[in-house]
């Protein structure tokens, strides 16, 4: 699963490196070539991880304090990820004159960064929350990390559409070696995120509550 | 709720009359526009109420026979839809001789029909099959079903940015009419979808099995 994430990662960061010229961080289009990677990292990849961390069975035996420090870990670096990638994207249409979120691959993105932060924002927050307001929220935290995960799916494809539709134009038709691979690697990013969907949904699959919610440790506290 | 779908429905197609001149059967461009009008009303509308017609309460003291029927009466009308969608799209292909099936929106859209097909087949096949089959493959067919819509949706929303671009062109990013009203179908899509995952997801508005599942009447038998 874990070599998979990587080869989707590794996957696009080659794609950009092969055929868009690579990477530059400001004052080039190249700076551009970072927002899908930035952004499949964070939201499909750290973000898939983070949600699956409690469902893997070698680690139910262990407390559940780690694992959540493991699952906000990873959130973590995938919101400060979507924060660069949102930062390249606006600073290339900027450096171009370009006109920000016109499309509806920006629309939804903007939708999912905005619930992807403010869950972040509350799920940093639940740790030092009532014990009662935790567990009512816990299941809306889950549904909503779910629609998250949807919502990347959504941009992502939409994303890759829109980004080969501009730079291959007609001959895209033909299908030329970047337009396949690139194709490829959204049927990837989607076939990733709906495996990881799959296995949230499975009950059996949940982590026993050996540790007990009770156990009210600020993740806040533990970080700083 | 209902009125939300038809109203989605109705919106896609009075912006293919206002702007895209209309609809037309065959040996016309028109023909193209029926494309997003049939695979959103049976993949997206259709499936989508086919999948909730077990979580309406007021049915949960009816006959679960009865609502088996409008759920494969829907899921039939909306496979009907999706053939028709796909004849349209590969007949205004080969008539203008665009290639068919070369982007993202393609691929991913036609892996959707395909596995819409095999649910749907093995879904007719079901009540035909043993019991001990049935209620083990019913986990699969709830999860293959959902899939399916998120499938849906991101096929709709590549295959609107696809659209979009080819027609609308540079002036897309100052954002006309079609642009801001195609964005917001787009957007009414995917929360149309996410609303119908987030009422599958809860386990309270499940169907209580008043019936049970041993009533074994063969859905095929009675439809013939």
């Amino acid at each position: 699963m874990h070599q998979r994430k990587i080869g989707g990662k590794a996957t696009g960061h080659f794609g950009a490196s092969l055929w868009r010229g690579g990477f530059s961080w400001t004052g080039s289009p190249l700076e551009f070539n970072w927002h899908p990677v930035l952004m499949v990292s964070g939201l499909v990849v750290l973000h898939g991880n983070a949600a699956l961390v409690y469902r893997v069975p070698f680690t139910w035996r262990q407390r559940k304090q780690t694992w959540k420090l493991v699952h906000a870990g990873l959130m973590l670096v995938g919101f400060i990820l979507s924060v660069l990638g949102l930062y390249v994207v606006f600073d290339y249409h900027r450096g171009l004159n370009l006109t920000h979120l016109y499309s509806l691959h920006s629309w939804v993105g903007i939708c999912t960064v905005a619930v992807f932060w403010i869950l972040g924002l509350a799920g940093f927050l639940f740790p030092c929350s009532p014990l009662c307001f935790r567990s009512n929220l816990k299941p809306v935290h889950v549904c909503v990390g779910k629609a998250i995960l949807i919502l990347s799916l959504i941009s992502c494809v939409s994303g890759i559409t829109e980004k080969l539709q501009l730079v291959l134009g007609e001959p895209y038709s033909s299908l030329p070696v970047e337009g396949k691979f690139a194709n490829f690697l959204g049927l990837l990013i989607v076939s990733f995120g709906l495996v990881v969907l799959g296995i949230l949904s499975k009950d059996n699959w949940q982590r026993p509550e050996t540790d007990g919610e009770a156990i009210h440790v600020s993740v806040a506290a533990i970080l700083l």
